[in-house]
């Protein structure tokens, strides 16, 4: 009916064996070290990224099982609607990082500032542009993460999204 | 086999039927309005969102047909990695883009800012908190698109990635 289909164009390996005690976020992660390795059928299309210092992942949250509108986020006391967080139990399983691309050999993208599990399957690569997202005019205002989000680079997570 | 299905979420409307003479980013179609119809099951999963100055919409590029790995983007007149773009011939055709978040009325989402092609199925929202992408002391490097980037302002599609 309604059903979208993709495919897994790599697989995303770190140190990340577990979803508990991983970093919540990329800033969080900084200096972790992982590798892609994109299945050989889309090599060509990793021509010319190795010219970016940084590149936008958007992944399956494989491990993710069924999906809840409010959660409790690592980073709060409180639950927040499932849109307004960037917790795991998702309507659909969607995760983004923007990592640090370090090199490419072959097919294996190395990347560091890595926050995401092993194992995770590739969806998409796209070339960080921040000039692209958001006039430089633009103020941002982050919600109730206003107050929250040094917490972001020392907090783990737990085992709150595992069942 | 590899197959990871999604479903989608909600609609975004925007003013623009086709894909041609759209802005090409968020960043060249500044002031142009939208709204996201999203599917009244989800409505929860919108409380605290409207906190938020900006969005991130991951989206179903469903006008996209099959896939290329290399493509002229519509600011290059060279080939390039289809993961070196943001192209829409993708081998998942996932779009991204952050829009500005205007107001919540019930189901709906009045967004400005808005590059994205009327009927477009949304996958998944996601709060836009720049902190948590890329840490402060970071150089960020675009790659091919250094000399070019302030064309995107202005810059508007034509039909290439119609067929």
């Amino acid at each position: 009916m309604n059903t979208i289909k993709f495919k897994s164009i790599g697989t995303i390996h770190s140190p990340f064996k577990d979803l508990e005690g991983m970093p919540i976020q990329p800033i969080g992660a900084r200096g972790i070290k992982g590798e892609i390795n994109v299945n050989h059928e889309y090599n060509g299309g990793l021509k010319d990224l190795e010219g970016f210092s940084h590149i936008i992942l958007i992944y399956h949250l494989h491990l993710s099982k069924g999906h809840l509108l409010e959660v409790k986020p690592f980073l709060d006391t409180e639950k927040r609607g499932i849109f307004a967080t960037r917790a795991p139990k998702r309507p659909n399983p969607i995760g983004l990082s923007v990592v640090k691309l370090e090199k490419i050999e072959g097919n294996t993208i190395h990347i560091a500032d890595v926050d995401i599990v092993d194992g995770t399957p590739l969806l998409d690569i796209k070339p960080y542009i921040p000039h692209f997202d958001k006039h430089p005019d633009d103020e941002i205002i982050i919600g109730w993460f206003e107050d929250k989000y040094n917490d972001a680079s020392s907090k783990k997570s737990d085992g709150r999204f595992k069942e």
